[in-house]
């Protein structure tokens, strides 16, 4: 068993988070991680609505009797989105964890702080993560170079970024990117977070609601399996390497790509960004370095009861055997 | 104390390195790295010809009764460089511990072998760490995509780097890149590792043989303060951002630098890479995304002392204390 600012302040077992994920977030995974013990986030844009959210919601909450959560993320759009409407769907629906991600979360910090919804803001720089503190989200995730998604234009190592941020901040921290094993979350407790989250890990699970064959490939791919997408749009992208990510690399480097031409290379892949689709080469898909590490496909319970033992044994065993007395 | 593979094959105190650094490898700092309890390298080609070598091994072995190593980096050379005789000149020192670098080590490895001389070798992807240890090599040191110099082309983070390579190979390995304090040395122990390097945080050593702006420049720079240059180049160097890296970027950025071009601006900058010279701003030096977590100049005896006592803290505090029994 795991205690940590993260475990105290949200009331999980196990200091692990699957945070958001388009597409991948939805009720039959995020109920199998809070089963598990973890604290999972259902993607409201993924739900639908805002009343399919408050919907998706009452069905996870069915499922499981543990706290999870609602990732919220907040983009420039041409269609407006409904974000008020979101946020109230949330709170009406009694949920009291929200992840934010993309813009500033603050226009929503009253309405939840109100409500006694504690916020996790995302972000992908100690800059960002300072303004996150300073305007009064309850903890921060920082998410490094080697995520899945986007990893911003930084290019900082979650060796680096997690005690950067930790020497900046004082609330607690969720390390995001490159961690997908016992050793990493005990390398992101060391390094001065309060818990990790496993993105590309989670996909890789029984319940994830996502292809058999992209799952598959995770377990087959190794390091160099990603490529940096859209990288020449400033909006960069770690995506699984395949054809198709290769090609837009290949657009981009020859230096004249325009967010038209990606977009066209990638709407013309029949689909769009996929990943629930039999032809996964044929898709684009977000996939962290972290495959490396990734070598199964457990349950969500079976693969957080293994993280939190040997976590256990590294520390106790493994590094209390190091640290000579 | 520590005691780990690393530091009972090598026969030191800590599990840290101050690996081969050019022009800064030098004898002063590495007797002082050895008096602190840790194992520094002297740069070979930094100290000159082959019996110049033998003369710096010979003074730093007048400073310190603990064991050091040298470095000797293999690289393609228009000028044919005396590999055999600056290895037999490591031999006929007395030199017991060597780390390489560049090129295969594998035609040097019979004699160091006879000569009972352990060979640590320095990788920068899983694949060429499986390839040393099948050679035969005594002990790897990974490099992550976080570390000053030569990252490699494949831009894997240390979180992911080193615990693939651990699962990959069985002899030792020292974590490198990323790494700075002790919350760096608990990860990279947490994550496979058996020991770690720190490069760039001994450039900020009272003895480091580098003039003080740059050792100032370290302490004030963060994690966002380095560039990677030569990328076009396929020899990718990260080094500290200033305007003449910044503007060896832009020249690759424009799409068509040659090796000439930017060996020219190189060259223009009043004495190539440099890292002793009053002007720091005038030269380009090899500095990591570390320089974050650097916040001082202490003496390499205050330093190794501090790791090892936080380290110890972390492991049997923090961690501890997290692990709930």
């Amino acid at each position: 068993m795991f205690k940590t600012r993260f475990t105290d302040m949200f009331g999980v077992a196990a200091p692990i988070t699957c945070g958001g994920m388009t597409r991948v977030g939805k009720v039959e995974l995020i109920a199998a991680v809070a089963n598990a013990g973890a604290l999972g986030f259902i993607t409201a844009h993924t739900a639908g609505r805002p009343e399919d959210l408050a919907k998706a919601v009452n069905r996870c909450r069915d499922l499981t009797d543990k706290p999870f959560g609602v990732n919220l993320t907040i983009l420039p759009s041409i269609t407006p989105i409904p974000y008020d409407e979101y946020r109230e769907a949330i709170i009406e629906s009694g949920v009291h964890i929200v992840e934010t991600a993309g813009n500033n979360p603050q226009p929503h910090l009253p309405r939840f702080k109100e409500a006694g919804v504690k916020v996790i803001h995302k972000c992908t720089s100690v800059r960002h993560a300072v303004k996150a503190q300073s305007i009064g989200v309850d903890c921060v995730s920082i998410d490094g170079f080697e995520c899945a998604g986007h990893p911003g234009e930084d290019d900082v190592g979650g060796l680096i970024l997690f005690p950067a941020t930790a020497d900046k901040i004082s609330i607690p921290i969720i390390a995001s990117g490159g961690i997908a094993d016992a050793r990493g979350l005990v390398a992101a407790l060391a390094l001065g977070c309060d818990g990790a989250n496993m993105g590309t890990r989670f996909m890789a699970t029984v319940e994830a609601p996502i292809h058999e064959n992209v799952k598959k490939q995770i377990v087959a791919n190794d390091e160099r399996s990603t490529n940096l997408i859209f990288r020449t749009l400033h909006n960069t992208a770690r995506v699984a390497k395949n054809e198709i990510s290769d090609e837009v690399v290949a657009i981009e480097t020859r230096g004249n790509a325009t967010f038209a031409d990606v977009k066209d290379l990638v709407a013309g892949t029949r689909g769009a960004i996929v990943l629930d689709e039999g032809e996964m080469d044929a898709g684009i898909w977000s996939a962290g370095q972290t495959q490396a590490l990734i070598h199964d496909i457990p349950t969500c319970a079976e693969l957080v009861s293994r993280i939190v033992r040997e976590a256990e044994e590294i520390i106790r065993g493994r590094l209390g055997a190091m640290a000579v007395v």
